[in-house]
C-alpha cells in the first residue's frame, strides 16, 4: 500500500539490523486519518470473507484493528497481556513469547466474545515471528471459532511469521512488506 | 448522550456497589460504529478549542481517543502504564494511583510527542476519582502545553475526579454521567 509505504519512509526509524521504530504514527502516536485508510484497505483485501469479528492484542493492535472494525461494522475484541493468570475461569488463553523482550506473556480474552459461530479476521501492527498472531490463533482454536485471515501493518519477510501462517495455507494481507533494512533505509517486498 | 446512556441500560453489568462494567461495548469487546458516534459528540462539544492533539491512557483510553482523533483530524498519544521506569530519559513521566487496584502505575509519553505548542483534549473512558486525568494533566504541565479540556465517555458523579476539575475550572464533558446504582440499575445525572 503505497500510502503506508511512503510513510514508512518518511517517518519510520530503522535502528540496528532489524528494529522499525514508527512510534510517531502507529504505536504511541497515531496518526487518526492514516488507520482510517488502513482500515479501509482491510476491507477491501477481505470483503469476500464473512467477518463477524476482529481480534487484535494490546496495546498497539488497537488502533489498525478498531479502524477495521469501523469499515467491516462488526466488533473488536482486543485481548489482555498479563505476566501470568491466577483466575482462568471464563477465559481462553494463550502464551506469547516475546523474541524482543525475552519473556512470555499470557494472553487471554473473555468467552463471552468469541464462540464457535464467528468468523474472526486478526489485525496486528507487526508481523515478525508470529508469536502474537500464533497465540490468537490458539484462542481460536479454544473458541471451535474459524479463522478467516490475518491482516498485518507491517510484515517483516525475512522473519519466520509470515512462513508460518503460509504453511498453515492462512490468508494473509500484509499492508506494507519489508524485505530488509539496507545503510539504515527500508528495502520493500513486492506485496504477496 | 442518549445513544451512550441506552447502550450502557442495555448491556452495561452492575456489579456491587460502585463498579459498572461495560466490557462488552468499551474496553474488552469494543463497537466501532458506537466510537465513532462518541468521537463525533467530543468534536461538535470542543469544536471552539483549537485541538491539536488528543492524549489518554492504554489501554481503555485508545478506541474512544482515536474516534476523537478521527472527527477532529489531530493525531493521538496514548501513555504508556510501567511498573516503574528506570530509563526515564526523553520521557514525560506520572505516577497514578488505581483504587480498583490499589496499587501505583508510572504513566510516561515521549517527549517528541507534546510541546509547548500543543492544544490538547485529554479523552478517557471512565471518570471516577480522576488519578488518570490528574496524572496526564501533570504530564502536559511538564510539556508546557496547553490543556483544552477533557472528554470522559462515562463519569461517576458520585466519586471525588469530577469535582477536582471542576474546582480546577477545567473544560470537562462527559457523554454519560452515572449518579448512582441503585438496585443493580444505573441511575443517570442530567448532563452537565
Amino acid at each position: 500500500m503505497k500510502l503506508l509505504e511512503d510513510r514508512i519512509r518518511e517517518d519510520g526509524q530503522v535502528l540496528g539490523a532489524d528494529v522499525l521504530k514508527v512510534d510517531n504514527f502507529l504505536n504511541h502516536q497515531i496518526d487518526p486519518d492514516l488507520m482510517m485508510a488502513l482500515g479501509e484497505e482491510f476491507h477491501r483485501r477481505f470483503a469476500d470473507a464473512p467477518i463477524t469479528k476482529i481480534l487484535t492484542v494490546e496495546s498497539s493492535g488497537i488502533a489498525p484493528a478498531l479502524a477495521a472494525g469501523m469499515a467491516f461494522h462488526v466488533p473488536v475484541v482486543f485481548a489482555r497481556k498479563h505476566k501470568s493468570l491466577t483466575l482462568k475461569d471464563n477465559l481462553y488463553t494463550a502464551t506469547v513469547y516475546s523474541f524482543t523482550k525475552k519473556t512470555s506473556n499470557e494472553i487471554s480474552i473473555s468467552k463471552k466474545f468469541l464462540s464457535a459461530d464467528d468468523n474472526v479476521l486478526i489485525i496486528d501492527d507487526f508481523l515478525a515471528n508470529g508469536q502474537a498472531v500464533e497465540g490468537l490463533i490458539e484462542i481460536i482454536g479454544q473458541a471451535q471459532a474459524t479463522l478467516s485471515g490475518v491482516g498485518i501493518v507491517i510484515e517483516k519477510t525475512f522473519q519466520k511469521g509470515r512462513q508460518l501462517l503460509d504453511e498453515r495455507q492462512i490468508h494473509v494481507e500484509s499492508l506494507a512488506r519489508i524485505a530488509a533494512f539496507e545503510n539504515g533505509q527500508v528495502v520493500f517486498a513486492p506485496e504477496a
